[in-house]
């Protein structure tokens, strides 16, 4: 584990403190998992979609320094079916994350979740512990 | 639901069949599933790939027309984690889907597995109930 | 070429006719075309709109079957950019294709459209030539 | 613009820099790159894949604070269609990227590229203009 870390800061200017590391890599993950995710079809089902949370969270966990993730699709905001071409998609307004990144003794808290005022998915450092 | 059914097919050239439909919507699901799904990162954890494996099951049966989704994530092939950049993707490779689409009295088996004298992830009908 | 057509025929089942094997490739490219590309940010710009409507055909011809690929993106959907959060991504709204699909003897016509009535990126087939 | 902008700075914590926002944003649109189109079906033709390099560069140039983007598809990576199964799609090991990221006083260049003693395409600053 420290030897690959080695090898990886090698590529990153020597400037690039502990602090510029958790966010980037906090900005990577959001990145990722908003365009990954996104257009999944989502069955209206509280259970399943318990279960498509968790699956964001397990798949993005994997990606390097993510501490946690959690994954909230809003399920008040799916379409009731009513035939079978009335199903919602995972899209920026029914979708809400939080990320925690750590590198070093920097840990981050970071957030995607949809701003009205913006009529935007706005992803946006809520912490940071240094 | 008769009513959307019919909507729809007025788009529909007239002499599409039910059996034409069947496979046609089997299609889209195999090719939906592959480019929606495609690249995620997994986990090396049987209980993480089942729920990952639900997951890609529960989003993709929600489509019009799909009757059941079996999805097989070869844990096999999973890099075993030896550093944090070491981790598996969905590919075409580590990836096997059975969908069973159903249009009006034609019921299709269709598959997506990798053929290893091809190279590639095929896509194909297995059997026809007409 | 030959070969290989072969091979891949062999995991197919017998009954499957080259008019079925036109319309399920039609299908996958459809569904393969819309999840891969569902989500792209746009900018508001006719010459690059134009560039990426030819990425996702240049991009989808490569796949098997396929002899032909249109790809509109309604302009006038866009939104004009007022502020940096103000752009608009690709969806199923926004997005026109025409896939044409050849095996054997057997042509199709397919095409993916937003239908007003259904509120839904529908796929359709519009013309059989066998 | 500005007001926008200070809408959105809102939901940031407020110990949050220019520099921190410029990686975060650059981090962002790494990982949404190369996750949004991951697996797209690659041409081996060198107009065509020019073609798809200038689609990756103007889609993620509308996103917010990025300043520039360059993107490069190894033409020699790409499979010779020998037939029909046999085309690349894009990966981590044939795509190489350059964003240029910029907010109030700060300049970030950041960078996607395979690095073959991690295996891995890593995502990293390069250099911080401050």
């Amino acid at each position: 584990m420290n030897k690959i870390h080695d090898i990886a800061k090698k590529y990153f200017n020597k400037e690039v403190t502990d602090r510029d590391r958790a966010i980037f890599e906090a900005g990577i993950s959001l990145g990722a998992l908003f365009h990954q995710f996104l257009g999944i079809p989502l069955p209206k089902n509280k259970k399943l979609i318990n279960n498509i949370e968790d699956t964001i969270k397990n798949s993005i966990s994997t990606q390097p320094y993510v501490k946690s993730v959690e994954v909230k699709i809003d399920y008040n905001q799916l379409k009731d079916v009513k035939n079978i071409y009335d199903y919602s998609v995972l899209n920026g307004e029914n979708l809400e994350v939080e990320i925690i990144t750590n590198y070093g003794d920097v840990t981050i808290h970071s957030r995607l979740k949809y701003i009205k005022e913006l009529d935007f998915p706005l992803m946006y450092i809520e912490k940071i512990d240094d």
